[in-house]
């Protein structure tokens, strides 16, 4: 079976490699019959590598080989791939990506225009790297009412916040290292402003509430107002922060989700996903917690999810996948800010006397070096408007919400 | 769509029950249809059950029901499971279960059976509870070789451990309580000696390679052995004592399985996996580790997974799930204790010059209140048998395994 490969990065890159490391064992899964990569789609040229006589700059090359009938997309950014996947499927050939953004963008067109053309569009690898998500979220949890979600779904973000938490390295050294280690950027922007976590944040509700999430509705904060004196007192109260997406449901009609900071006790299954790892937390009103941990990126983990959804389209070939679904709406995700309620952490250069008069009974935070004018606590729970009004008045150093996962 | 029930214990009643309380969301999910449960088979009188109309003592009730089409036995035990899923299969029914023991000394004939009637035989409940493990593994990593897994399979004696590390309890009195908060059976020997690991071992290593393995295969040693003199050791190494089902590949006619007490270091998933809590660290040869947590049993989460089956069945009406697995040999599973070698923790009445004569450089434990003559330590990796052989001659209190996940 003949497939194309567009865009030869990192990821497009392991497809290759994955596809030929398992051929002795792929073709049992599909029938019988052998993947073959076909066509490689890439600007740049790639003169020394062996695969060069499969390469081609026109995007037609892919799209009349009738031959073709599966491609991965693994180029990255909306256009051309949006185009290019539009266009494939409407010529009857699956396609499987890792692509967050376009999903994130454009997921509904593009899931619509795929069963309209009776072919597939999946995209495992778009969320949470090698993690196994889609399918555990929407075949095994099948039998439940989701109530909500919480991942840790940036790897960047994640082994900073390590870094910072184990050895007390500061935001900058942190990403310093991060960006030698080639886990982060140059511009390092989509990762600790949590831009990369947010389009993850939209696929999940997508698929677990079955109506698009946009990226513009998830209210976004990232990772670099974090400072050493924050870990050290979330640390003295058996926490650690996370960088994490949360996605709430309220009634059928309508569900909070947002990303940010937040603190996560120790015993919480997200309180030991270190370095680069992620996981995704999923509450169900049957199962209960259930988690699913591993690399959320990098090259062979990235690359075995796409390939894992070049074999289900093989092996269904001649059938779409019951999977997908609809346009989300503008009031379909709430403000957060004024609807959930959840404890805050809060320092601050005040006393205990102006905290207690406003917030009552707190929780206080302690760390070495304590300067006799900052205080740090954990309030009751309240909605983040709530919060803030209350603030009015004190000098506020940083707030960071507090999970319940 | 009209289903049926066998067997109204803890899982059937929770069968019904979240069939029920997802009644206005599962007709989406399989095409419009709803859910009805029909007919319960117990031999038990439920009169003030309100479903009591439903129930029958006669299994020919359901066989002989052309309008049921999928069954969910949720009986239990060899027989007479095996004899009526058969009798099912054959009539061209399709059943979902949660029966671990069935599926582990039966699968292959059973699975076969489904595969020649064109009907469909699941099985994710009687592996992990409600968490999502088969078809991750069988779908979401079909593009990895599957190097091993290692698992946390009983929830019983997760919480007995627990209860030791954390609590510092004797056995004696961790069993105890278990028993009262009713996760202990009043005879506990299916747990504690790792027969009902063994099982999930069995299916565990059936699905992920092919080859059905018989619990008589797998070598099992439960958790009676284990001392607050192991726990202790075992923690001033960074370490904590788990009951592991553990899965080896070695080639494709061979691997190793066996359930016994190992050491998890601090920092692995499996770690920090507490009570009765189950996880299953799959490890890939492209995606690396990955490990998916949640609740290993109990009324709704495995009630939760059996229903997830039966959606799929309803889905899948009229085609068969590619999945499944062949018949195992004698000598597919080899004598691990000459095979595998990993470091062992031996606590021993000796002394260190005893000690470093057979052993070499060890790393030496601590505990509190440690005698004068007691040592343990962890040695360097080997074979049991080895080990065994340099014991020889040492005055031998406990050896555990020492786990690489």
């Amino acid at each position: 079976m003949k497939i194309a490969v567009m865009g030869y990065g990192t990821v497009g890159s392991g497809v290759v490699e994955v596809i030929e490391a398992h051929s002795d064992s792929i073709p049992a899964k599909i029938g019988g019959e052998s993947l073959e990569v076909s066509r490689i789609l890439d600007l740049r040229d790639f003169p020394d590598d062996p695969h060069k006589d499969l390469f081609t700059k026109d995007f037609n090359d892919i799209l009349n080989d009738d031959e073709i009938k599966i491609v991965a997309e693994t180029m990255g950014g909306v256009n051309p791939a949006f185009d290019f996947t539009m266009k494939l499927l409407k010529a009857g050939k699956s396609v499987v990506t890792s692509n967050k953004e376009l999903v994130a963008q454009k997921g509904p067109e593009l899931l619509k225009t795929a069963e309209d053309n009776g072919v597939n569009y999946l995209i495992e690898a778009s969320v949470g790297g090698g993690i196994p998500i889609i399918r555990p979220l929407t075949q095994c949890l099948a039998a439940n009412n989701i109530e909500g979600i919480a991942g840790i779904l940036n790897g960047t973000t994640n082994f900073i916040l390590t870094m910072m938490i184990e050895q007390g390295m500061s935001f900058d050294d942190a990403l310093k290292l991060a960006q030698e280690n080639g886990y982060a950027e140059k511009d390092p922007t989509a990762d600790v402003e949590g831009h990369d976590a947010c389009r993850k944040v939209c696929i999940l509700a997508s698929l677990a509430f079955g109506k698009h999430v946009y990226p513009s509705q998830v209210e976004t904060q990232g990772i670099t107002d974090i400072t050493l004196e924050d870990v050290e007192y979330v640390n003295s109260a058996n926490g650690v922060i996370k960088l994490l997406g949360q996605i709430k449901y309220i009634n059928k009609d309508k569900i909070a989700a947002f990303v940010s900071p937040a603190v996560v006790y120790n015993g919480s299954q997200l309180s030991s996903v270190k370095d680069v790892f992620n996981a995704v937390l999923v509450r169900g009103d049957a199962v209960g917690d259930v988690c699913f941990y591993g690399a959320g990126a990098g090259k062979l983990p990235t690359a075995s999810a796409v390939v894992a959804d070049i074999i289900d389209c093989a092996k269904h070939a001649n059938r779409k996948k019951i999977f997908g679904w609809g346009e989300g709406s503008e009031d379909y995700v709430v403000d957060y800010k004024s609807t959930i309620e959840m404890p805050f952490y809060v320092r601050a250069k005040a006393d205990k006397d102006s905290v207690s008069k406003v917030f009552g009974d707190v929780k206080y935070l302690s760390r070495a070096n304590q300067s006799d004018d900052e205080l740090a606590f954990i309030t009751a729970s309240m909605t983040e408007n709530d919060l803030n009004e209350k603030l009015k008045g004190i000098e506020v150093m940083n707030t960071i919400k507090v999970t319940n996962y």
